[in-house]
């Protein structure tokens, strides 16, 4: 296996589309293939599944049980790695990825009744391993970032400040617990500035060809450098 | 928790839903409240996971990952028990369901990549360890249950006699390692004699009264023999 596989997360209003968006652009003027992506919903199913979990079934969105919906996250993740991670990643792609593992934990664990490690069980089974090579953390304060939100009514996003504020912290302890692969950068500064963090690191990580996944092949990815 | 819980397992056509009645109406009139399940589908979330793993997303039916799959049936197992089984048997009631845990091991291990550790942890996990106190397997050659099926689209039974035989392996291996819950009924016999097998053991079971939980509120349960 080649390429480089990297997540973004944070809560909501932080700006992750906008640093999703400028990496590809970055990855792509270096002659990488890149396949940006999301969780939930990256694929046909994961749409399916997102929806269920967002506005539930036949109008029955409250009733899902924490483990189901836990079950459901990775049943998404399973097919997204499956169906598009893993292959572009053999294809020697950058895939950008727009949430992952650390999402189910963050939220799921840590608002919810499950414990990390019941959820880090199943999404370590579901993606036979899979974790990204770089996990930019864009972390704000909550307050601020609910400034920058629309309102809608995604379920997952009216759980209230107390929850964004857990799930942050949720966030940077996963980034405490595994600094190789977490870079938090402050997302309170300007798009350019935060760019800025994100292009400095990556650009070290896209130069090494490969990083995780140390082939002959490394030339065949070529162009970068 | 009280209640007693029971499944019916076997592979399709062997005639299950109709000794699911019988036990229906025999447990009824002993005058026990009685719930009728299945999975999957026993939810409207149930059903919409059954309707994506047995027709599809957008037509891409075939394209589901074997993990996802498996993470899905968990994830119908957990709601269904969240939401209809354990709340049935706290209030005594029988809960009979047309296929369980058992089902996914012979289909899912039996049939295709996975093993059974694999998907017995997903199943214990999502149901919190949550097993029948009874699980008839109705046994039959696959060519002669076959004959009683009609046909139809069903992507989980287009897969061939060679499948069937497999699976129908898959069962009774599953009903060897665990004789104390299994009883392994001969179902090429006619309707009234499967059920009459079926009913003097259960008729046991429902005098007991709640076998697996050993209440003192055993009398609540009443009329039971």
């Amino acid at each position: 296996m080649c390429g480089l596989f990297i997540s973004f997360e944070g809560i909501d209003g932080v700006g992750k589309s906008t640093q999703v968006e400028r990496l590809r652009a970055f990855a792509e003027s270096l002659g990488r293939e890149v396949v940006v992506t999301r969780e939930p919903g990256g694929t046909a199913l994961g749409a399916a599944i997102r929806r269920m979990l967002l506005h539930g079934v036949d109008g029955a969105a409250a009733d899902i049980s924490p483990r189901a919906e836990a079950l459901l996250f990775a049943a998404d993740r399973a097919q997204h790695v499956a169906e598009v991670v893993r292959p572009a990643l053999d294809r020697g792609a950058v895939v950008i990825t727009d949430r992952y593992l650390d999402s189910s934990l963050a939220y799921q664990a840590g608002g919810r009744e499950l414990t990390a490690e019941e959820i880090r069980g199943l999404s370590m089974w579901a993606t036979r391993e899979l974790l990204p090579a770089r996990t930019y953390l864009l972390d704000m304060d909550p307050a601020a970032s609910h400034a920058r939100l629309r309102h809608d009514e995604d379920r997952m996003e009216s759980a209230g400040d107390g929850f964004q504020a857990r799930t942050r912290q949720a966030f940077l302890d996963l980034a405490a617990a595994e600094p190789n692969r977490f870079r938090v950068v402050d997302a309170s500064r300007t798009i350019d500035e935060v760019w800025e963090a994100i292009r400095t690191d990556c650009a070290d990580l896209l130069n090494q060809g490969p990083s995780d996944y140390d082939r002959s092949d490394r030339k065949e990815n070529g162009g970068v450098r």
